[in-house]
């Protein structure tokens, strides 16, 4: 695959911080018990915002049993990329610090050595770019 | 959230079918094995292709411990869902019919008595749609 980052950039299209706000991280707990994943949402929405990232409020991203989850989004040219078992107290900072890393990147491959070690330990999935083109998706 | 699915509509964007062709399903192999991924990859083109569906191989969709894994997107109005532990001799036709099923629909969410009973226990992340309203998502 043709490494097309650029770490010093931080145009392009936005980055999309998507939270999974319903989350109940696996426990038990009333219906209207205030959830993990809204405590994770307001965690990181209290934090300041790198230039570039939004964060939009999701109601399931039907990761449940691997919660709180997020996902990162950027355009038609960027992989995106879904994070499992994020901790709404201790993981937000680490969150927004991958998303900014996430935004200098033109395909959304953070160089593995960059990637924060959440990030490398507990990916369950990801999405290929609208745009790459067909051959491109074996190299 | 709004049910805007049409289910006898068939037009609207195309359907991408993505699936990891370099999964191991857990297996340790040779190098130069075929894979698993590659076999799902062959067994469902081997297949009458439903109207509107397109079949992409993808490099890892890096859902690597529960494979074989697809994924279904057809544009910005859908969710974009991945399931998990596909087998790649026995699933091939319900991974199409699924596909087929998720086509008609206008949001991508196939309605609950009509999912294949694997992707109703296997689904282990969705995408919110593009463009979808922001207020949409915590309906």
């Amino acid at each position: 695959m043709t490494d097309k980052r650029n770490p010093t950039s931080r145009d392009g299209p936005p980055t999309q911080l998507l939270v999974c706000v319903k989350c109940r991280r696996g426990q038990d707990m009333p219906q209207d018990a205030r959830r993990p994943g809204e405590a994770l949402y307001d965690a990181i929405t209290a934090l300041e915002m790198p230039p570039g990232i939004s964060i939009a409020p999701v109601e399931c991203l039907q990761n449940c049993d691997y919660g709180c989850t997020v996902a990162l989004r950027g355009g038609d040219d960027k992989w995106t990329y879904v994070f499992a078992n994020v901790d709404e107290v201790d993981h937000a900072q680490m969150i927004l610090d991958g998303a900014a890393r996430y935004h200098t990147t033109n395909d959304g491959l953070i160089p593995w050595r960059e990637r924060p070690e959440h990030f490398k330990r507990n990916c369950v999935a990801r999405i290929p770019p609208m745009t790459q083109p067909q051959e491109a998706l074996n190299d």
